[in-house]
């Protein structure tokens, strides 16, 4: 006999997590479609060449890799990005731009399991390939607000900077050049505080101890809950960055990006300049944002992205700039979960029919398509074993309702319609396609 | 530069493939919710002794296997029915019995490519485990029912039969024993007709001519589009059974089977009983399931199934039996696209709003929003190119209205809801939250 366990860092979804997993993704699906972004799908599969080298050495360590049948180096993909690369580099000349795409597929890394990690989870990707366009950048914004509302969030906040004002802020401070270090020192601030960040910058940035005050003083510049805060910041950083073009050009789209989300309806309290947010990853080039949730702000960015120059620029002569934003599935998951956004429930269906008048299959089967065709979930019981014992099932799983209908019942042509949750039960009559229970079970699950 | 290509046998699905193909999992979602079934999911990667095995020899072939970080031996799944084996036995406790699940999830076969098939392919299996009872197997046959109608599909059978007839047939031929081998035989009647499959019998069942004559003659046997050609053949069966016992119970079962669905009110045309449908795997032991398009019978099963007496017997020594089936999801979607069930579109969104009026961002950013709100999916085009150029991308794409908003129209506050199929418009208020424009465009759209 083989023992039954998964492997380490990976894991099966059990119903009770599995139907809040599908919940949420299909709320992604619904959000991304309503801004027109159409779905794709690639390969679990790549050629190695197409994945190593494009993410850091830990990725390319982390990269679960083999020799296929043919004798061909192959891996599996460890985030969406790059086979998003790959795809447009094969398909822009049919897809054509702008290309608003999303994804949700599993992605998997060896990575180290200590550190609470799995090797496989799913990503929700959303980006617009092929323009330089502000527009983009705002709907990056309005997509992940969308998102969080629809998935029950009231308190969040979406934090968003750019990196060309990081540049004319540190071109200001004498650190151009090193803009990539000092950025990836300051990605950091949430994990190893000011002071660590200090000394890396100090260190792989050859920043002076004075420089390293600066930026850390700028990255603590952001919107606060006043409704005023972002237009303060956009103030008083204008002097600040007075001269570096780079800087300025970032600064203006900033202050364009935020009145947009405004426009189109984003509530001040939602959307916070945030200077020190920085995104390690280098190839982002403009708009960068996360999302945090202001009851959880430890659990970190639920919702991170940002704007880049060029995707596809290994794989392709033409330039695709773009634009877009990872949903963090898992994370948001564990965060409902904490926060009781959740409905507990191992079924998928409302209402429960139990067996127990072994001889009126046919009318059960009858009755349970019947309300099946009027929009309701149905499950029958399979075996005529004592009603407790059923109900004792019904319960545990979380049905809503219950159907109680025994040889009297039968032969009176009515059902009791059980509330599970209350406890109580109404006598309803059974007869025109069951209609009345329609009736009653709605009644129920609306209350 | 990296040459931008995928694996062979290995698929990049754009948004004309993958918006149907959501659709038809979206479709299969509500079915099996609609009875119960919970989805679950299992990892890509399970230790390789799982999966080694399991089916035959070619899938122990075809299985993508390679040591990971740790010096494991994995494998790639290559179904979804060793896994939820594996599944059930390490969490039944917790699960408990009924267990009805569904799974959706891509499966891996180094397959041999020159025969069309892909090396990765999604899979939609539902399973009721953990019981014997008849329901979960009329259960079965009105989920796929229920899920060929939901797809739009009206010309299908679903053909049952019970491995059980076949095996009290197969004994008063003398053929005891012989069961496994005249079975995979008669499984390949679709492919290599009466003749072949006779010899096979012959040479590898050592079955006499005589035999194998009798064996295709009661394969022969199912009923035809007449409303009694269930009940006559059942009336045939008797007496070619009568004195097997394992025949009878098979026969009385296919009886009731047949009577549940049609009481649940599957139509007569629908469901037949065809006793050359045996389904070549070994692990099918009572009710076995194929589904036929009328309009594309060459094209083979889309919903196949049965019943299994023991599900996990590797994994644990709990008795785990159980039905179910699987829809073939890709050879359904070149189905639908062969039938012209599938509407053509590159977007998800029905409704375009071009970018003219460069000062009005806020105001179409604001409308969009509000668009949205009230249900519709809207597509805001990200750059101020000319009309024209705007609208073709829109008619590329396959969007259906197109709200034409410019300086004159904001002046006005109206808007020109354009039907992009029919090259109409009509002028419509803006003002009200949009909602003129959103019942324009319903009506539009239902049209």
């Amino acid at each position: 006999m083989i023992q039954p366990r998964t492997l380490k860092g990976f894991r099966d979804y059990p119903p009770a997590t599995m139907i809040p997993r599908e919940a949420i993704i299909e709320t992604a699906q619904r959000v991304y479609r309503s801004y027109g972004f159409s779905p794709i799908d690639t390969p679990a599969l790549e050629y190695l060449e197409i994945l190593t080298g494009k993410g850091s050495a830990e990725t390319d360590k982390q990269l679960y890799r083999f020799e296929d049948h043919g004798g061909r180096l192959v891996g599996m993909r460890f985030d969406l990005t790059v086979p998003l690369a790959r795809f447009v580099a094969q398909h822009i000349g049919q897809l054509g731009i702008p290309f608003k795409r999303y994804q949700i597929a599993n992605v998997w890394r060896g990575e180290n399991t200590q550190r609470g990690r799995y090797r496989e989870f799913r990503q929700c990707d959303f980006d617009t390939v092929g323009t330089n366009s502000l527009v983009a950048d705002i709907e990056t914004i309005l997509v992940i607000h969308d998102l969080l509302q629809s998935l029950g969030f009231e308190r969040f906040t979406i934090r968003v900077n750019n990196r060309r004002v990081l540049t004319g802020l540190l071109d200001q401070l004498g650190l151009r050049g090193q803009t990539g270090t000092v950025l990836r020192a300051l990605d950091k601030l949430p994990k190893i505080g000011a002071e660590g960040v200090a000394a890396e910058m100090v260190r792989s940035a050859k920043a002076s101890d004075e420089q390293a005050r600066q930026v850390l003083q700028l990255a603590s510049l952001h919107g606060e809950t006043s409704p005023h805060g972002n237009t303060e910041i956009l103030g008083q950083l204008e002097p600040l960055i007075a001269g570096s073009e780079e800087g300025e050009a970032g600064l203006a789209h900033l202050t364009q990006l935020l009145a947009g989300s405004q426009a189109a309806g984003i509530a001040a309290h939602h959307l916070q300049l945030d200077i020190s947010i920085a995104r390690g990853l280098d190839y982002y080039t403009g708009m960068v944002v996360e999302t945090f949730l202001d009851d959880l702000p430890k659990i970190g960015s639920v919702c991170s992205g940002g704007r880049y120059d060029n995707l596809a620029l290994l794989y392709t002569k033409q330039q695709l700039p773009g634009v877009g934003a990872s949903l963090g599935l898992d994370r948001l998951l564990a965060a409902m979960e904490e926060l009781d956004l959740l409905e507990e429930a191992s079924t998928t269906a409302e209402v429960f029919l139990p067996y127990f008048a072994a001889e009126h299959l046919g009318d059960y089967l009858r009755l349970a398509s019947q309300l099946r065709a009027a929009g309701l979930r149905v499950e029958f019981y399979p075996e005529t074993k004592k009603l407790g014992k059923q109900l004792q099932y019904a319960n545990r799983k979380g049905f809503r309702v219950a159907l109680v209908i025994g040889e009297d019942e039968f032969m009176a042509g009515q059902c009791q319609v059980k509330d599970l949750a209350q406890g109580t039960s109404r006598t309803v009559d059974m007869r025109e396609s069951g209609s009345n229970i329609v009736n009653e079970v709605k009644r129920v699950l609306d209350a």
